[in-house]
């Protein structure tokens, strides 16, 4: 147990550049449809809702892009982050193999959503935008890009899924120290919100309808306000990159590389972010890493949805692209890891499983608490709900181990802390806890309202 | 802006000493009475409620002790911590001063208290102690005790006030992630807390109360249990210098030296930790920093108690020390800053102030939340309620800096995060903070209650 814990890097090692993986893809990226015609959206049609600059990063097929001073500067309130050896976590396991985990949750918000946050608001207010709208599930990229439009004197407006908003008072209340105005959605401030709440007054809202009304808010401003994602899309994914760059340099001071890497994954950015890197080496120098993205089985799009083209929301305003998905009709049950709640998953990661260059395992609510909850008591740090999702595939992998005797490396990220989500705990402990099942003829029915393309 | 902005250290520079102020300071240590006769006690006295080997750190003179081995490898779960160039702070409040924040917030429990919780369980585990117990006032000390037990495979019992197990679930939540017994206090488990409910049923509870039934379970239990404390105590304090000797290593990192000094303080040993290595600077090598000690007004002990004899805990079963001391009746109002509720203070920490090498200020709740949110808003992290107390200083400094033009160097300690405090953040915003004043007439009245000694 002398050996080292942590693996740190000075902020002088910081990664310069975020790493593009569509400069490396084996195979030709799908084309991003208008929502209306189903044909292939122009920059143009984008440029409502994002800046050119964003929109250039999305189509970009550049390797490595630079990361810009001021945002490499708001960047080292917290990167490099750590990078940890599991030794107590190995122990309690008995397990021959080596286990790491990265640490996003230093990260002034409590997660990795920052990282993307920060270059969005940056691009923005360079642009000459004033205001952003968002969508958030549990709270983390609300409160994520809270902090960078505060940081960059942007006004925002949140649309919070209201389960989340009720579920998780503490992340709106941190927004607001940030400044941003936080609403639950649906609200009654859009066509969408209303058309929702008169349906369904008792909604409990869903990351595809919040969506909808952020990009609509967006989208009839006049050009006043622009959008903003955390997840889903190239440059989103992008710009976690620096998570991944950062673990192969201090994978360098452990004398290690995984036999597998892992991370959950929800619209793919915290996925994307920690294990494209990985991919590189996989693509470029002959590794043969296994990279597992791990989905709730309450929310399974890669695992149980269909590869195919339909909407990034509910209420098909957002372009359609190609992705695993259960349907833009989807709306998950309210599992504690609200950010994992989407019907759709990222364009790039969708394609990276159908080439089975990833690979997509389900997980069950109860047992990711069982997971988080053997991690804290080893390695003290209590993870968010998202990040058990990768612990618990992370256990299994060294649990396989200890059988066969392999000592694989295995690491995975650990996206946040848990500490916004104690309330998901306490129901874990007194039994309150529920596993999901979606059933398989609504997930069919779903399927029946999929667009028609080509 | 391009200037540096994390200092941080490697784990191998870990310190490998607590620093021992007792060794250094220039006037003789008051003797500690016992509760019932008054008289100096021996280590038997206090060996019902600790372990031979804290009670003798507890009275030792020597200038350091060693950090035994399976402490440090507990340590670096989180440690060497992040010291921080507050550049974005300065420039927001336009001043010539150079402002520094050490961040302990990183540890697993996201406060300083881990660092004398891990060593104190580790101490009964080797002493042969299979239970603990204690009190907690907002939950910090509870969390670090409870993570550190678990650690180490103790039992633990945790009486917290209960007016912070209500406003404050989520840390309740944190403690039975690590397997502890949270009770609300007062409680009706103990002949002390009995007493309590049958005067006052709703008695919001304080830390004296607290740790009353804490003392009074391990005193009960035969030798089964034995008892830990937070704060206050030598070697609580001195286990906490890891904080400050971090920051001695840092500093000379960042070729910088301070010019004032500031921690908030309840019972002492965030201060203790922090300050302590610069006291030995000042005392040894001539160095004249102004050292500050930043109190709650609601809780003034420093500011406007006596320095005089008195009891540790409410129901006198605790032993009578020289400290500054509101009366061991006080119940401090429920200001957010719940860790900083205390009646009384560290005898060390007491007998520096009546010796003016340490200077003591206090400071309004609703002042200490507005400091809280420029910090915010500037640095990213939003601080827990307890430091803001120091943040409010270290901005008037700053300010003060401004107006003379003075380059001074200012730092201060960030002793944990407000992730769990969110809902004191909503109530200063929602305008439904106060201000307390606690009355000179029952400040007087509660003196007269102090034990007559000598």
């Amino acid at each position: 147990m002398s050996k080292q814990t942590k693996f740190l890097l000075n902020e002088s090692q910081m990664p310069k550049a975020w790493y593009n993986i569509n400069a490396d893809l084996p195979f030709a990226p799908e084309p991003v449809l208008h929502p209306q015609t189903l044909e292939p959206v122009t920059p143009d049609f984008l440029s409502v809702l994002f800046p050119m600059s964003l929109i250039l990063q999305e189509i970009s097929t550049e390797q490595y892009i630079e990361i810009p001073e001021p945002v490499q500067e708001v960047y080292k309130l917290w990167r490099p982050t750590p990078f940890f050896r599991a030794h107590r976590l190995e122990k309690a396991l008995d397990t021959p193999a080596r286990i790491y985990y990265k640490y996003e949750g230093v990260s002034p918000a409590g997660s990795h959503k920052p990282n993307t946050a920060v270059p969005q608001a940056f691009y923005n207010k360079e642009a000459g935008v004033k205001a952003l709208t968002t969508e958030t599930g549990a709270g983390q990229w609300g409160s994520a890009l809270s902090m960078a439009c505060n940081h960059f004197g942007l006004d925002l407006e949140v649309y919070m899924v209201k389960v989340s908003y009720q579920q998780k008072p503490y992340r709106r209340n941190l927004m607001q120290v940030y400044g941003a105005d936080v609403y639950a959605s649906p609200t009654d401030r859009t066509n969408y919100g209303r058309s929702v709440l008169a349906e369904n007054p008792d909604s409990p809202g869903s990351l595809g309808i919040a969506i909808s009304e952020a990009v609509e808010v967006a989208a009839m401003s006049g050009g006043a306000k622009k959008y903003s994602l955390g997840s889903v899309l190239n440059h989103v994914l992008m710009h976690q990159t620096v998570i991944g760059e950062e673990v192969l340099m201090q994978l360098e001071m452990a004398d290690d590389y995984p036999d597998v890497v892992i991370a959950c994954t929800g619209g793919g950015s915290n996925f994307g972010g920690f294990a494209f890197p990985f991919l590189r080496k996989n693509l470029q120098d002959g590794k043969q890493t296994k990279i597992v993205a791990a989905e709730p089985a309450a929310s399974p799009s890669l695992t149980r949805g269909k590869y195919a083209f339909d909407y990034g929301d509910t209420a098909r305003m957002a372009p359609v692209v190609k992705m695993h998905t259960l349907g833009h009709t989807f709306v998950p049950p309210t599992i504690h890891a609200g950010g994992l709640r989407y019907h759709g998953m990222s364009p790039i990661v969708s394609a990276l499983v159908d080439h089975d260059l990833v690979e997509a395992r389900s997980v069950k609510q109860l047992d990711t608490f069982k997971a988080a909850v053997t991690f804290a008591r080893a390695e003290g740090i209590v993870p968010a709900p998202e990040p058990t999702h990768a612990i618990a595939v992370a256990i299994d992998e060294a649990l396989k181990c200890k059988e066969s005797g392999e000592e694989k490396t295995i690491i995975f990220n650990l996206c946040g802390h848990g500490h916004f989500d104690m309330a998901a705990y306490d129901a874990y402990f007194r039994g309150a806890l529920e596993d999901f099942e979606y059933p398989e003829a609504e997930i069919e029915a779903a399927m029946k309202l999929l667009p028609v393309v080509g």
